[in-house]
């Protein structure tokens, strides 16, 4: 059993993922998502709130991810290590298994400006938890925030290197490469 | 008279904030804004697609003016140099004037999932433009794309350290400040 047919939100989340494929974001309903899923609306409604949270639904458990890594980085680790090294590692954990779909639901997500509003928040939502959880290990507030923004952004760019590439590659070592160019970027 | 008594855009401006800060965003309709205003609903809808964009009324020229910057930046300047003297130099233009507003309407975004969301694709859209115009110039895209998200984050950090002081001091000294710190977080 693949884990998409595991349980009903992943069933769902692979059923929303096709129709969104096939017939663009918009023309889609959530009456379809649970048809094609083969469970009611009700049960829809019981994993995600309206039609856009279903191509986030990995976000919460990511972000859980790296706010724990940062946690229990080394005391000695520099604030721009730790939180790269959450980020590529929690990747590289829960992102990776998604390669062939990475490229198409990005795709899907800059084709809506619904979309792409609603997946920009959680990036700013999860540099917002990274800054607090370098707060957490005594980072300085202005530090912490600019360090976060500075390692979700190469988090971001490179999954989106990795995506172009349709998932080929190791998403760690991309999104390292990606801070490497960020620092060669700023610094020159 | 001042600028916000000018023009009916600038009243319906001026009327939806003062709303806003007395009884939040979520509660003020687009009649009442109207109303305020001394204008019709017919009038605001010519100025402003919703009652979100009304608080955005200068992204547009703001955007235009940071790529026009960029595109007129001496040859021999460094991407990010340019990229920081354009949003600095078109942020003390255009945006220090708002100095006693910012921090009210900077609070007041933050408190709306919607207002964040308008905002963070406002920011986005800034950075992807920045881009374009950077490739214009001939730097490579992957370059392009991470310095003008650098530059944005410092922009948008800077911004919001000058809001937190209620407009006092130089924005543009603050923004110019921000990318050295943010230059510091990611090198250390």
């Amino acid at each position: 059993m693949s884990r998409w047919e595991a349980d009903a939100g992943g069933r769902l989340q692979h059923a929303a993922m096709s129709l969104y494929f096939e017939r663009g974001y918009d023309d889609v309903t959530v009456a379809e998502i649970a048809e094609r899923a083969g469970l009611t609306k009700r049960t829809f409604f019981r994993h995600y709130a309206d039609k856009r949270e279903v191509l986030f639904a990995g976000a919460p458990a990511f972000q859980a991810g790296v706010v724990a890594a940062v946690a229990a980085a080394p005391a000695d680790t520099s604030p721009i290590a730790t939180v790269i090294t959450a980020l590529a590692e929690t990747a590289g954990a829960q992102l990776a298994q998604y390669g062939e779909w990475a490229r198409a639901r990005r795709d899907l997500v800059e084709s809506s400006t619904d979309l792409r509003e609603r997946s920009l928040i959680k990036s700013a939502d999860l540099a917002a938890a990274v800054a607090a959880a370098l707060g957490e290990r005594g980072v300085a507030p202005g530090t912490a925030t600019l360090t976060a923004h500075a390692g979700v952004t190469a988090f971001t760019v490179g999954y989106d290197r990795w995506a172009d590439g349709n998932g080929a590659g190791d998403l760690p070592t991309v999104v390292r490469r990606t801070l490497g160019d960020l620092r060669a970027a700023i610094t020159s």
